[in-house]
């Protein structure tokens, strides 16, 4: 079973917004035995929606479609796809009364926009969309189904869980996509890839090895596309315990999760609470954590010292210690974190402090320079890493080395 | 001109990561004139790039391809880019020369698989990647340009600024795009589309409008593609003005940026200074700031007072407002932002706090409701917002209402 995701907007062709429709489908495809063939992303431009549903058509019985539902002219989607499968346009009335309802909480009245929104295809099923005005459509055609959804993000999300997977599985019968991501650490990808070359080459064909390298780890993804999901996981087991033997010093664990997934599902369920100090960083790390559902058991209080007064006033730095080895040094680093665990009572702390650039470096602390700190119940230590050359690259590589650091103490 | 993005990794596909890299891509064309007709997401399969590419260079001058060139076996794009354009792999020195001093930094050896990182098409220009292990390659063919790069984000974006903007703005004659976005606020997508309809349908056809709704916000973006720009900007400057006699009371400015950067770029200008407490965005909107270089110009201090005791140690909250107002409360909210000045000595200070969910909502506090707080030089006010029914929805409407809260008390 094949599915082609395409994302319809102007804005995303001229990068105005960040694509991340795709990216939710995708998993929620994938999750449950789907494969995708293809995402694309085309313009609100009538001939080239065509011409894509045609080619998505060929190669894949689904397609999900996003955006371009809006009630003004610019959106298109609707339209093109009635004409597309001959069908006219009908008010919904249950729709109406739901768009007049949404919008009397915000004061707008009703207008010939809104009731535009409540017509929908005669030959669709309409898929109700609790968060916004515009309906999901999904429309049956020569045994293939193609979804339309709106591109709002949070209400193309709520269709896809509440609506569209259902059905999906209702539907077709669907047989099984198995992942299993298995993490090494301290070995470069190319040294990892030489050592366990005998071991890859050995793979039988419908299973498929990927190397996902980041700051610290390399991921190692074996996936079996449609398959029978228990056998396969039993024969990747397998496998991972052979190269268990290959590299036995560098395995992390098996997960699927994220560093900040794990570490928060460690601190809940050891009922351990955590604070944060970041300079460098920025609030980056303190958005991972707090990102996630159930975040306020263990997440105390996060500062985002940025001034060096905000680093003594607030979390108790000794002004005396930044004026000796500077803001960027192990001894803030480590004062940082233990302020932070001083101040809000957690039993972890981690902090950052470094230089994110472009400016600022020097040749002792150059660009990419960052002091990570890390206060457990036991000790307080930090690190130096180097982080890379861009701001943006600095702040990420930080914050998922914090990340890693401080789950590496947890367990 | 027009161009097909195409971006290689099952991982995107299955959706493990983001793809980044083609809105970066996208914008960076666009400011050079060069019409995005498609964006793309492929596996890492042969059949479907070789299929990919024939599509691409059927409908654009331009192809860039990001991915599919780590040392490890499953990156295969070098490989089918040699086969495709009928060229054989020559051993370059000078990458090599390259890989092998990146690799002593991090003390790793030069192995195989570096030197196979280092074999490139006789047939391509190398476009040197100064960040990273994978050159860059750009083919010519047939009067069309096929450009390939690294996957990793930085890396290739270093690659478009440094080598590939230049060298595409050499090879071709590009005209312009234009846009243009006015802001406004105040008023419903619907309400505006309405009351404009007139205005909208006497464009002229070589002018596109689009709608772009935010909360509080709907920017309308006027653009034009390959146009001689001086004249058409004239045009559209003149369009804008019958606009605003249409809607002279909601129009929030002109511009391309984002509310943060508008900000970032007002408080710098004014030597302002700004600090941040947060409970429900958790860090959020500290990291929108902090992402900006130059940010260290003007914030000096955010507080993410997830927990009480962190709302009242650190920020000064009395306790006895939390336990008479609760935690998510205007009083909560104006002491926050006033807490936030005081410790960092910030001209400026906004604050949230708020019930971002799945759960801790109640009938009167449902989750969604957030106190926005912001303390001037002048005085101090907050004001509820209702920020939606999903997590992530709540978080970033909240960021965007607080930073646009605060753009309006800067203007």
């Amino acid at each position: 079973m094949k599915a082609t995701i395409v994302t319809i907007g102007d804005e995303i062709l001229i990068g105005q917004i960040l694509d991340t429709n795709s990216r939710y489908i995708s998993r929620a495809l994938n999750t449950h035995g789907i494969v995708v063939a293809e995402r694309t992303s085309i313009g609100d431009n009538r001939a080239q929606i065509i011409e894509t549903l045609d080619r998505a058509l060929a190669q894949s019985e689904v397609v999900i479609i996003t955006g371009g539902l809006g009630p003004t002219k610019d959106d298109i989607t609707k339209h093109t796809l009635c004409d597309y499968f001959g069908s006219t346009l009908r008010y919904d009335e249950a729709e109406a009364a739901h768009i007049q309802a949404m919008l009397a909480v915000r004061h707008i009245a009703f207008n010939d926009l809104n009731r535009g929104q409540a017509m929908v295809p005669e030959c669709c099923i309409v898929l109700h969309n609790a968060h916004g005005t515009a309906p999901g459509m999904w429309f049956e055609h020569e045994g293939r189904v193609v979804i339309s959804l709106p591109g709002v993000p949070f209400e193309m999300q709520h269709l896809i869980d509440e609506e569209v997977m259902p059905r999906l599985k209702q539907r077709f019968e669907l047989r099984e996509i198995v992942h299993r991501t298995m993490i090494t650490f301290g070995i470069a990808e190319s040294i990892l890839a030489e050592r366990i070359a005998t071991w890859e080459e050995a793979l039988p064909d419908h299973i498929h090895l990927a190397y996902l390298p980041a700051p610290n780890v390399v991921r190692l993804r074996l996936s079996a596309y449609e398959v029978e999901g228990k056998e396969v996981r039993h024969e990747i087991d397998q496998l991972f315990d052979e190269l268990q033997k290959i590299i036995p010093d560098n395995i992390a664990g098996f997960e699927e999760a994220s560093v900040e997934e794990l570490v928060h599902n460690t601190l809940i369920n050891r009922g351990l609470t955590l604070a944060v100090a970041e300079s460098c960083t920025g609030g980056a790390i303190a958005s991972k954590f707090t990102a996630q559902a159930g975040a306020s058991a263990y997440f105390l209080c996060g500062v985002v010292s940025y001034s060096n007064e905000a680093k003594t006033s607030v979390l108790g730095v000794q002004m005396s210690d930044i004026a000796q080895y500077g803001a960027v040094s192990e001894q803030v680093a480590k004062a940082m974190a233990e302020g932070a665990k001083v101040i809000s009572g957690a039993n972890f702390a981690i902090s950052t402090t470094g230089i994110a650039g472009p400016t600022g470096g020097s040749k002792e602390k150059p660009v990419g320079t960052v002091w990570i700190g890390i206060s457990t119940p036991q000790r307080t230590f930090a690190v130096c890493k180097n982080c890379g050359t861009d701001r943006s690259q600095v702040i990420s590589r930080a914050t998922a080395y914090a990340i890693a650091m401080l789950y590496d103490e947890l367990k």
